[in-house]
């Protein structure tokens, strides 16, 4: 049994109530839904908030400072805020509460919603609103804000301007906690909680505690465990196929899931790939997919297709392994974790397994274990790991003798990283290079892989190093990806442990390389951005440290410095030849 | 009867498309749909269109970049790129396209979108989708781009991937053809027109126009004439009542509506009052609302209680004129312009009259003038414009005390605008400073007031100069506003007849100045951005010319380079006492 948030921190609450009480110094909004969003906040153990400057969310703001146990980050860019908010999110697994004002304010937000949607990140969502009658009323900053992000969030929530009377208390509590467990529990989700404020707004009152500010309601979930006749009946399968490649998407870490899927690889007929942003490295993997099958001829491929395929995790950055696998077709494909919807993305998919990934696989085991089913000796963990030593050898031979150039730089970067560093990733290249050279001394690799924008990948990194500020946190990103969010350099919350890697090559690197676009005539004109992007004097202008390397030389001298202890962030730009880059990387893949 | 855009462009379009067929050297995308709507946006004669790099909107930027009318603009930031398309559209009454990438590039253009909406502005968002069949699918950037903007554009339009058959080709061209009239033609608005593409993505083919890429449908609009019968009662009512209110709010320059409220103010029972971007300034008109409003007693706005307000244009600026007229509830008012819903902001409307301003004045005046209809001669005119005397020479009494501070700024700045300048301004105190000093020489007057938010106010401004580069255009904004746009700094059209005057008081001006938030605890913590914003850093990384004032001597001498001709944009930032100017605007107003 799992218990949720709530009861395991009444004790702490308890205890906080009644030294309000013994004190009652606070001062907070009069507001009664403020008040009880707030409250609730508290009591569900949210801990992050990231809110922007308003008048018609100061109530909200009012609330948020009176509150003892929510630490608040204040950026004036919403678009910004949200990815910050997500960042932070992501890399501790917590909820974290998004407080703007009225108007386009929360349409900024959508960019950011839309990524945690797909990426299961709960983030809470809080806009502050006209009261409903004044909507479309052409007075300041009144558009249709409820369920304006209704496509990416799990619900919408409208709380009315007068909670005043006993029964709206009780229904803004209701929905509160409604929305906290829904964002939490289950699948993860961002929600939308539309607070409608009324004037006056700088009302102010004593903290006293009442029924609806204090009622939490909890959720139990059962442990998610699968019946011993569905493990039976998958565990012969997987037991009686003779190739089985599990492949992991994007994921947090997760130790027992790694050790699973590592028992699991010990049958021999069962092959485990992983992305750099699965979190899930381990010597017994295939850790650079796309470095083993680019280095593969068809007949190889065709030879190794798999029976069944099992996925974990999120959206797949590979698209070797997409285009391989809708290819050949495995006869079956399972996707484990929790969905909403179909996902069929080899166009194969025979079973959707809907529960998180360790319990299903130590299910598996402890059937297999149990009722001691045999291996099946396939060898086919043998061959995967023998074209993966292979693959190894190749990336080692083409990287000496590559000249400079992204690829380069990035395998020279990963090598210099410090154990424990964190890694992010930004769209489109720096996600596809990291996949190449799995950092297995980081601590964890994350991407806005959900809906893979370019849009927010400088202020996701700064949210996730501004949750853990005594570790490092390294951003790779490229230029264009840089200049879309160069705002998020402003924001107040940037530890000196932020490191920020771009790679400098003209802009819009990913449209040198890929098929689509790389032989356009519009490509110099409309796709890469070579223009003037002033990065050294962006970083002095914010007074962060700044380091340049333009060859391997450079590179490697300035890395140190890069990786040293510093009172500020530090950004390094990585200037290499644009063309001479997509080349080399396509040289690499064995693209023509 | 009006004609509209494609029939006036045949001629032209004839031309073109014989000159295509001689020469026959256009090489452009194969696919059919990007076909069909780039050539139906050159048939209706849109000319301008901002994109965005990516992959998937390719084959779109290829058929752009083919045309031989539509010039394009690329800007990385889908935010910043939408406030310039609206900055663009609004300034010159045109449709201006956007095209995005798949994924959240849409999200991005929902704020701009949002203000469109309300302000009437017709963009045409395109946004190039993945084919429906992997949406959700955990692939690169799938997520529901169908309808995402619905709340704030007139249509949706989604068009399939493929179009190979006439049938689909049919319903491609029936669907951009009314996209484009339903953006153009009565209320206009943003549409959204989402393009499935699938991959090959790259493909060529040479121009050949079809019946499904030649094939317009216009739409004749008949005139907009007030019926006699209203006429004639709306006439009689309006020369019968003694006091008759004009407000207009935001509204494009329009000198047959000036002429007439002009004409029916000689009428003496008719005052008018406008905003400064309701553009219909006059010597007749009272042109600085919260200038007179603010020095007159509670006895004296109760005395001039109009009997009956007419409002045209958009959202008012001024809070004294909302409050007031909702506080002495005039017995009728009437709300003359297109609109889809019905728009009570004084809660006291009683008539809606859905055509434009201009043509309904001259209708009343006309049958007035017919009718020989007496005026009623109550003074109405005659004891506004007495306030507005007053109101004047209060103002420069005061002007001469103020010290140092935004009011003082923006009047010393205001003064020394060159005239045909075009203006425009931030929210939130820019825009309520520049109400105060009416600045006659300007060409015209534009902010984002559709939905008021500061979040594109740079990049609309910027928008704005580049449709018209030969002009001065001046952009007043606040730090904070500059801050969250500081993005729009990198795009590539910024003329060098561009100035941008930001009011640096430690951000957040607004909040130190409005009741709601001004005596907050939380506002130094959550309002004021009293952070470092290295402004001439960026505007040197920039390329930029910067100056700055942090007095008035200082500014009255930097004003003249401010406005000279220069081979580059020019940023002046304004040094003042944040504090001392909340007070100081608060005197001025009368606030406690």
């Amino acid at each position: 049994m799992a218990l949720t948030v709530p009861l395991f921190c009444n004790f702490v609450v308890n205890l906080t109530i009644l030294l309000a009480l013994e004190t009652n110094t606070t001062v907070t909004t009069d507001k009664e839904a403020c008040r009880i969003l707030v409250s609730l906040l508290e009591k569900h153990c949210v801990e992050e908030a990231v809110v922007s400057p308003g008048s018609r969310n100061a109530p909200l703001m009012m609330a948020l400072s009176a509150s003892g146990s929510i630490r608040c980050t204040v950026v004036i860019d919403e678009r910004s805020a949200a990815f910050i908010a997500l960042g932070k999110a992501s890399v501790t697994g917590r909820p974290v509460v998004l407080v703007c004002t009225s108007g386009t304010a929360l349409l900024n937000y959508a960019p950011a919603v839309a990524e945690a949607y797909y990426r299961k990140v709960p983030l809470i969502v809080v806009s502050a609103d006209r009261p409903v009658e004044w909507i479309d009323q052409d007075d300041s900053q009144t558009l249709r804000q409820y369920e304006a992000l209704a496509n990416y969030v799990k619900g919408n929530y409208n709380i009315p301007a007068d909670c005043s009377a006993p029964t709206r208390q009780w229904y803004a509590n209701r929905m509160v906690n409604d929305a906290l467990i829904s964002a939490t529990s289950g699948r993860q989700a961002p929600v939308h909680i539309n607070v409608q404020l009324d004037a006056p707004l700088g009302g102010m009152a004593g903290w006293n505690d009442t029924r609806w500010t204090a009622r939490t309601v909890g959720i139990i979930q059962p442990d998610q465990r699968l019946s011993h006749a569905d493990a039976a009946s998958l565990a012969t399968i997987v037991s009686t196929s003779p190739r089985v490649l599990v492949i992991a998407g994007f994921h947090n870490p997760d130790v027992a899931l790694r050790d699973a899927l590592e028992r699991l690889s010990l049958r021999g007929n069962v092959a485990v790939m992983t992305e750099t942003i699965s979190n899930l490295s381990s010597p017994r993997f295939i850790n650079a997919i796309d470095s083993v099958l680019s280095i593969m001829s068809e007949d190889e491929l065709d030879h190794m297709r798999p029976d069944l395929v099992i996925t974990v995790g999120g959206a797949i950055v590979s698209r070797f392994i997409k285009q391989y696998l809708r290819r050949v077709h495995p006869d079956e494909h399972w996707h484990v974790g929790l969905s909403d919807t179909t996902i069929d993305c080899f166009q194969s998919l025979t079973q959707r397994i809907d529960m998180e990934a360790a319990p299903f696989f130590s299910g598996l085991l402890s059937v297999i274990d149990e009722d001691c089913i045999a291996c099946c000796q396939s060898g086919y963990y043998e061959a995967w790991m023998a074209l993966d030593c292979s693959a190894r050898k190749i990336h080692s031979y083409f990287l000496q003798s590559a000249p400079w150039s992204d690829l380069r730089a990035v395998s020279t970067l990963m090598d210099a990283v410090p154990e424990g560093t964190a890694l992010q990733l930004s769209n489109g290249t720096s996600v596809r290079y990291a996949q190449l050279f799995p950092a297995l001394q980081c601590s964890r690799a994350d991407s806005n892989r959900g809906v893979s924008g370019i849009d927010g990948s400088t202020s996701t990194a700064i949210g996730a190093a501004s949750a853990f500020p005594n570790r490092l946190t390294m951003l790779l990103t490229g230029d264009m990806s840089a200049q879309y969010d160069i705002g998020a350099l402003a924001a107040p919350c940037i530890p000196p442990t932020f490191r920020m890697a771009v790679l400098c090559n003209g802009g819009g690197g990913i449209f040198r390389f890929i098929d689509a676009t790389r032989s356009m005539p519009i490509l110099d004109r409309f796709l890469v951005a070579d223009r003037p992007f002033p990065l050294r004097q962006l970083v002095d202008a914010y007074g962060f440290a700044y380091l340049e390397a333009s060859s391997e030389a450079e590179l490697v001298a300035v890395l140190p410095e890069f990786f040293s202890p510093s009172d500020r962030p530090v950004i390094l730009a990585i200037n290499t030849p644009g063309d001479v880059s997509a080349n080399i990387l396509r040289d690499y893949l064995g693209l023509q």
